[in-house]
């Protein structure tokens, strides 16, 4: 449809906002998660079916700023020092995780008798996790506090260090040659981002953090720094290689431990804004007429069952040693590929290195790994958090 | 400065937001209004000074969302049986408001030499009331249950529905001729939406709301439904021809009398991150170098003198019947001109009836009379606003 620009915010608002809630309200009443609601509003509305939104400059930002609200606030309900007492599990399991689905895809296409470059790429957009999704599913529901809960996160965190290696290392290949000089700063910058801010985050936010609220003459001043330092932390996360939802994730964690309840609860008024505009975002992206070809629609179910196998395999593996419970619930937990499997997809048709229809597959791919993920992330958890937090035991 | 989507949007969120808060730390600590700083912070990082960020699609949508979000909170503060008991004084305010600095715009504007039409367009710009400004002083402040503070909201919804009569008269002389059919559909259309919206509004929502906590197995389902009408109100304003955030206000103060104190704290959340993208947004349009002959930086020092003025003297006028104290408090709160005027001057920039000067020296007026009022309206409400909520008694 064609708006002027008065029309088309509120009505682009009330489209997504409305129709995600819409199908949220429906879900609850079928006993399937919200989220899978939200996520089919973004196809429903989108070019996807009745085509009364399309991605745009705004809409895609705003979606993207969703996603960094919500690791932030996820971020504000972890401790850090939880997280780094998790971390070799998480190591583990983000390193199997990451490599088992990046072969299984890179085989299969392969096998299929795609190109091997083309192959390649699909290998690696079945590497991502898209945290947003389990981390929606888990506050949601209060289950953050849970052992595999924090593995999941700090898995996904590592997750997307490793797969921004394979993708510098993918997309060297793609343009011809790789450059290993190149390929180890990238990796010290992003790994020395992420484990600093990790390790000294909360500690500088305990001493600053009651300065603020003391010395600034602002209203809401522990709101505001919040928020810039939510925004710097992205945008040098950005800087550093990794996404800037991981930099979100480490300004929510840093503050964490010293900011009033007040803030977390500010925060839950924008992330009830922008959260579903993150999700019907996701949505927004399928275009089902690619699917016309029967062979493309098998290929692209293959290639989802394929996915969501290999990641419940390599990560249940990886958390083995947590007992079979555990590890069924990060494996499931670190399913959903989501948007930053599209990116890579994104990336490969910007290459020109994937086709058309290879990306509307992948993009297939994003997304059923996205609804199936909540509703089994239901089933495994089923009997966890009630109500009393439970200190993470690590062997 | 050239950035990658990745980068460009926490870069665009932190120095937008940041400077903004910046500068309004500074600004408390010199006593002067938060807000002040919040302006000066978008012509600073802006086109005017350093050039870090320009106006793009998603800063603008942004900033048009937080002046909706910004009107919203503001309505839910007030009860609509209140506003209708001020209608009569308000009306007259507005009316008296919009015609002297119409009036006295053109007359400056053909004395000066300026051709009819331009100086035609000049005058409905200076028509325009930016009640956002306002609204945010006397809501930071605690005032907005003073009887001078509702006038002011009244008299300004009503400032926009004639600041649109005016501008649909002055767009059709620029086209050569005036359709008063279409003119008198215009006005039932917006006069009849408005009337509608705050009579029948508050009580509809009071016998809905409840049923709303009740009735959805949502998260936060009074949230999203207050939302969702908040989207519905805009976008309905816009088709009735008045602005979107009117349409907010309505929705604000049709809810503020049904919804849970929950809502109006989330709310709050999203207009602490939403508003200086607003009020520096607005500081984004100055471009100071329109200004390097010095008669038009003379022209522009005048005209916003006379745009003061004139609103003090009409508006001043029209609340004389509540005395001289409360005269001067409406007087004022209607001075900023802010995004509404600019509106106007972007709109007489693509009719081609006005120059890209005349275009910097209404932005100056708009602008300059948004960072005088604030000041002026602390001192004329030095004194109110001590706690107590004044039931307002209109003669």
């Amino acid at each position: 449809m064609n708006h002027t620009p008065e029309v088309m915010l509120p009505f682009a608002m009330l489209v997504v906002f409305g129709s995600a809630k819409l199908l949220a309200e429906l879900c609850e009443r079928l006993s399937l998660p919200a989220i899978v609601g939200e996520i089919l509003a973004g196809v429903l509305v989108g070019p996807g079916v009745l085509g009364w939104i399309t991605p745009n400059e705004f809409l895609t930002a705003l979606s993207n700023l969703g996603a960094m609200f919500l690791l932030f606030r996820v971020g504000m309900e972890v401790k850090s020092s939880e997280l780094i007492r998790v971390g070799p599990t998480a190591t583990l399991v983000a390193m199997l995780g990451v490599a088992v689905p990046f072969v299984a895809g890179w085989a299969l296409m392969a096998a299929w008798g795609f190109p091997q470059i083309e192959a390649i790429f699909t290998g690696a957009a079945m590497v991502a996790t898209s945290v947003g999704i389990t981390a929606q599913v888990l506050a949601s529901k209060g289950l953050l506090s849970e052992r595999a809960s924090k593995i999941i996160l700090a898995a996904a965190v590592i997750d997307d260090v490793l797969g921004l290696l394979i993708l510098a290392v993918v997309s060297s290949l793609a343009k011809g040659k790789v450059d290993f000089v190149q390929l180890g700063i990238t990796a010290v910058l992003a790994i020395g981002f992420t484990i600093l801010v990790a390790f000294l985050g909360t500690r500088s936010m305990s001493k600053l953090v009651p300065h603020v609220g003391q010395r600034l003459r602002l209203g809401e001043s522990q709101f505001a720094f919040s928020l810039v330092l939510l925004f710097a932390l992205a945008l040098l996360a950005v800087y550093a290689g990794v996404a800037a939802i991981v930099g979100a994730f480490l300004a929510g964690m840093a503050l964490s431990e010293s900011v009033e309840p007040r803030v977390k609860e500010l925060t839950h008024g924008v992330t009830e804004l922008l959260v579903p505009f993150f999700l019907a975002g996701i949505g927004l992206h399928v275009e089902l007429h690619a699917f016309s070809h029967g062979s493309v629609l098998v290929l692209a179910a293959v290639l989802s069952a394929v996915a969501v196998f290999t990641k419940l395999l390599g990560c249940g593996l990886g958390a083995l040693s947590l007992g079979r419970t555990d590890a069924l619930r990060v494996g499931v937990g670190m399913v959903p590929r989501g948007e930053v499997g599209m990116v890579v997809a994104q990336l490969g048709l910007a290459l020109n290195v994937i086709e058309q229809d290879i990306y509307a597959v992948v993009v297939f791919m994003a997304v059923a790994t996205t609804l199936v993920a909540p509703p089994f992330l239901k089933i495994a958890f089923k009997g966890a958090g009630t109500g009393d937090v439970e200190v993470a035991e690590i062997s």
